[in-house]
């Protein structure tokens, strides 16, 4: 776990990477891009939020850029830090995280094909 | 928290009223659905998948309705209850299911607007 630092414009992850952080927002704003739209971020994600997640929890590869959109402090959190959280977590907040995230994914494709 | 069985078609909760419960289907598929779209559900909802719980979280009253699409078993978690689960969890996992619930809502009035 450690705390990075970015300048506005940076790319933090880009599509088809192996998923192997999420991230904490702690200062600034990162973008979220589809590869069919590079320009507007289909998502912000602001001070105190997570990114990068879905990938972890469902192992697959991204499915999004994330660029800062202002200078950014973020905490990286290693995929098996993170895993331990989730595996030591309550029965229903596991499933809860798990239902959100397919329904993220499934409606982040939906909003991608109306692009 | 209790077991309840429900009838293919019968409603669960509908739109407007306070999410006093989150969900856990045991068996049977649940649909969730926009006022804009009454008929065919934006998202199912599976065996071992919660649903319910973004207004749980966020404290705001339920967007959607959901029905059952097949006979149905879920298991129905007091608002209160679901809380205690979700306030003791690890401050990483708490922000995590904050920041999946707030993109979720977020990516759903984007899919409930270009309906």
């Amino acid at each position: 776990m450690k705390k990075l630092s970015f300048k506005k414009g940076e790319i933090i992850f880009k599509n088809g990477e192996p998923a192997s952080h999420i991230y904490l927002v702690i200062s600034g704003e990162v973008g979220l891009f589809f590869s069919t739209d590079p320009k507007n971020p289909y998502i912000t994600i602001r001070e105190n939020e997570t990114f990068g997640e879905m990938g972890v929890i469902d192992n697959e590869l991204r499915q999004s850029r994330s660029s800062c959109l202002s200078d950014c402090e973020v905490v990286q959190i290693e995929r098996e830090i993170f895993l331990k959280k989730y595996e030591s977590s309550d029965t229903l907040v596991k499933a809860l995280i798990k239902s959100l995230s397919v329904r993220l994914r499934e409606a982040n494709k939906k909003l991608m094909r109306s692009r």
